[in-house]
């Protein structure tokens, strides 16, 4: 045997190992969210759907924890983790308060190459506007749904959403075979946008940091930027529910959470890079009864020298 | 070289990597339920013991929020979900009241194929009516246990059902290296199968859909339809804990939640296709103070013409 | 061809297969815990970063249900837990009250070989005394920090943490790339250690058993038959908050639940064989009101003959 044929006999060993190797790492993660809670077999059962498909996938939970039938905050979660996945994730949502309606099942690729799988009731509100729409598919279901699952009225998100998420991951469907182009366009919520007027920041508090009682704001690090708050200083914050002050303070922008007394509140920017407000190691929510939601204002200015 | 020999090269390197993949895909999933909680370790140190027989092993939780002590629920669980799992799924569950009694420690495979590793207390009641038996084997816990682990007294979840059920699943053993065979047959704990008698459906409540407060009962998709009940028709509906009289009303039957009025009663078939009630966007449960168990009725029966 | 070169042909799949195999079985698990919780999306966006370093990295939760900034708790779940998993292991741990004081970011590696990514606030106090310290790097956050975070002020647990556990868990990074070697020494907490003394035994309730109410105590098994106590024997039990009774009573020590009646109370050998105390099929905490930390004391004595 001469060199030539011993290298093209490697060469196709290597060729079929490469092979192999791309199947593997073929697979994209899939990450499941839902409003189902951890104490029942909801979230179970879609997850054997997702096994089913490939026993070998990459599968997580973004939250079941959403408040039932609560699609802003479907909506917010995903746009507070998508980001820090991989291009090509598959992320599977079911929100679903209008199941069985006339809403559709779509499968949504943003321009980062992400995935998003649900009903589009408003869940895509946010990922559309940030990470932009490469194309959105209605699902068929006479194709993509689980083998069997004709009978069941009630669970698409294990016989559609889940199936249908895996086999994406998996690689076992490519994008094309979801189901028929729709307009590049998704159901969405309506919500105020931060402003910088004359020196004062407006912006809704979308959601509450839950855990710790923190209050998050829309107003991005760019916008504060804008208004030109160096560490250290205070700032006028008032906190409105419709028209109705909920709180009215001065509070210190801290770079960390350190600068400030245990239980003392600060304004920093928080890991979404956006304004929030907390009390150090206590709860800035609890304290002062704050919520979230689209009713929710936010209001900052600098203190004026007098 | 000539083709001849290049072939049998190149088919010994195919042979090689078929093994190589058989081996990883060789491996079944391991699907843990417990009522442990996830505040503490517990639940971690039996994914520890997993991870230690293969690092590459698929995990996964049904819950972990079984009521403590509730062996019901246990078995209503697995029920619920082992069926989306693929055949040759390894399932631990340790809801233990009797941890340290005479129990057996067993290992059931269904005709199904699906493997489940749990006290035999009650918990396999409902696995094995409805995927059938196809025998029951005692852990040898001689050989079957986590090595070290003889000092600890309270830890089977760990020590015996993590371990014996990983190495299941990793295929480290066989179904018949379990132990001894016993009589195929479980713990089964008594529950009152549906009925339909002169036009009247009776049930039992076995559990709530907790996260929204639906009512699900016992009584399957074929008895219903045996009523010849049709979507729209209103039923009377009776809720009855023993003999006291909890709910009466009645309620439309209806193929989608979104075919009623927000916060109206609807009549529906669940994921599992049995019959259900609930409230669009409400608590059923709640609103009318329904509880389920073993005590808890429920009638259906159609309104007559009058 | 003959057969040498067939035999050099063979031998070098064979190679190119074990390296693969090896890259792949490489691969250590990741095990992540916080004071996080599981309603947010803080969990997801770790995890993402995690599966970004790679897609085929076996990642699990330890609990994201460490009471907020409570490291003492931390430090406990990782004692309680560390030890099941294989060496190699790669623990992220991120309860941080201090996040951007001068806390280190430091890498603890045992002599067990666990690896233990975490701010060294006292998170490592109890598996560095356990486990032994093998040596402590600094986190250098210039390298080991994900791409384009530095504008992100507060989640190091993601940015840093949880990026380095991965990598390390992955093989992309040594334990040598983490960052410059520290003195071999962790920042603890204070805690009391147990005592055996005149036939009375002496430790704190470092922790409860929260799922079922069962009070753990510090007191290893070794020391607890030191005392000589006999299955069935009454021990006389105190246990105090500060220099407050909270509970005076005499229970009997028994290797299993069963042994004793429904409700009634037990000394037993925990999961971690240490001494607990519990009622069967109840709550100890929850009916004599003990909770748990550093000024929690429990005595035992054996009941004297009079």
């Amino acid at each position: 045997m001469n060199f030539r044929s011993e290298f093209r006999i490697i060469s196709l060993s290597v060729a079929i190992l490469m092979l192999l190797g791309i199947k593997l790492s073929g697979q994209q993660a899939l990450v499941l969210q839902s409003d189902f809670g951890s104490k029942d077999g909801a979230v179970a059962a879609m997850k054997g759907v997702a096994v089913g498909v490939s026993g070998t996938l990459s599968i997580h939970d973004l939250t079941h924890e959403i408040p039932a039938y609560n699609i802003w905050e479907a909506a917010y979660r995903l746009e507070q983790t998508a980001g820090y996945w991989p291009s090509g994730t598959v992320f599977v949502s079911v929100v679903d308060p209008g199941v069985g309606t006339d809403r559709k099942s779509v499968v949504l690729k943003t321009k980062t190459g992400h995935f998003f799988v649900t009903p589009d009731n408003g869940t895509l509100t946010l990922v559309a506007a940030s990470m932009g729409i490469e194309a959105v598919r209605e699902i068929d279901e006479a194709i993509n749904r689980r083998k069997d699952s004709e009978k069941s009225y009630t669970f698409h998100g294990r016989d559609v959403y889940a199936y249908t998420g895996a086999r994406l991951a998996a690689g076992v469907i490519d994008f094309t075979d979801v189901g028929q182009l729709l307009p590049a366009a998704v159901v969405s919520l309506p919500y105020q946008a931060p402003v910088l007027n004359e020196n004062k920041l407006k912006g809704t508090i979308p959601i509450l940091d839950v855990q710790y009682g923190n209050v998050w704001t829309n107003i991005p690090r760019e916008m504060f930027l804008a208004l030109g708050a160096m560490p250290g200083e205070m700032l006028n914050v008032k906190i409105l529910f419709g028209k109705d002050f909920k709180y009215e303070g001065v509070i210190p922008y801290a770079n960390t959470f350190g600068e400030v007394a245990i239980g003392a509140p600060l304004i920093y920017l928080n890991s979404l890079n956006n304004i929030a407000i907390a009390l150090n190691q206590g709860s800035f929510a609890e304290k002062h009864h704050i919520a979230s939601g689209a009713e929710w204002y936010i209001t900052l200015e600098k203190v004026k020298d007098e």
